[in-house]
């Protein structure tokens, strides 16, 4: 269960408690799956009932923030694959992690921001966390989010 | 043949007739399938020779119009799925819904636009409607349309 | 290997040499497989160190810079599975294409950017070059490119 307590491990460092019911909006659920592949909606840096890190990134918010955003959808995502799987450890491969940034339009950092995601990918699951990855710079995200993301990944069959 | 029929009425209610021989522009295919994969092309909410809803959201469209640009958009997508499986029965499960709303700077009402697509899967396909979904605010979408959306779906094996 | 004959007269054609190690950004890696599916991470117009096309489309940058990005993307997706497989012979099918161009804000000709890139990988391909795709105009790309893509691929199995 290292997987799980790495995931455990950061949620706590970025007071991120993912723990129970983690709402989303819509009518439409957080994770489907076909088979062994899941695919994870598009998460943002929601905790609880606040969205942590709001506004355009390059001017109102810094990079630092941007990541920190990352980091955050990204946990979420994991936190649906573990309770969809029972423990993370039972994730085979993430397959494509794309994320948004909304963004001023002299940024030029999306990488920067991304990184900070795959990082936790790989901290928490090892070379199952490598992955494929698109990141683009979008005008407006749900909820004036700083970052979104979403991810399809492949258990373990 | 229930979801054919829900399909249909949907069709007419919205005044969207896509039967026989559906445009879609560039030098692609509307569906590929990989077994019983089935990607779906970026639909915008086209009907014949005319794209229905065009401009901002949230500037020069209202949030109404957003959505009845994204239910055209869906209907275009179950209409190549029913094309390529004879039957919408025939679906398994939607796996993957991405809806691009072409929005003003301010506009955060992105999974309102959404939902309306999501609706539309569920009340046609019932539980196989369910899906997973990203929904992003971006700066300009072909043919100044309001709303673009792809799908991934599965069929049944 | 007709395929990758086409693959490096377009190559050179271009004057893009994609030979050896290519460069990519970030923490992740540029092609990861499920099983016989490939998903490709986004490509800019990256040759050795230098991002060929930048700037806005439609605006700063002309139709047919913007359509000469597209071909170097997807080369360069290209170029990452035939790494990956050996040949471009081992395609079985391009499933989906996704094209993101940094756009101005009245711009409406995506599909014809995306055309570039699609039509190159039916030359190179030919029937398997087929494919889905998804084309929208984004806020800001990595690095100020004009166009950004992504690839899932099937290889024979």
């Amino acid at each position: 269960m290292q997987a799980d307590f790495q995931f455990q491990t950061l949620c706590q460092q970025l007071d991120c408690v993912l723990d129970g019911d983690i709402k989303i909006g819509g009518s439409y659920t957080p994770v489907i799956a076909d088979g062994h592949v899941l695919y994870v909606s598009g998460q943002v840096p929601r905790v609880g009932d606040e969205v942590r890190v709001t506004g355009r990134v390059g001017s109102e918010v810094a990079l630092d923030q941007a990541q920190l955003a990352a980091k955050i959808c990204v946990l979420r995502a994991l936190a649906f694959l573990q309770r969809q799987l029972g423990s993370l450890e039972h994730i085979q491969q993430i397959l494509r992690l794309t994320v948004y940034v909304q963004c001023a339009d002299n940024f030029t950092q999306h990488s920067e921001v991304a990184d900070a995601a795959s990082d936790v990918l790989t901290q928490v699951l090892g070379q199952a966390g490598l992955h494929s990855r698109t990141s683009v710079g979008v005008y407006q995200l749900p909820k004036n989010a700083s970052v979104e993301l979403d991810v399809i990944a492949a258990a373990k069959h």
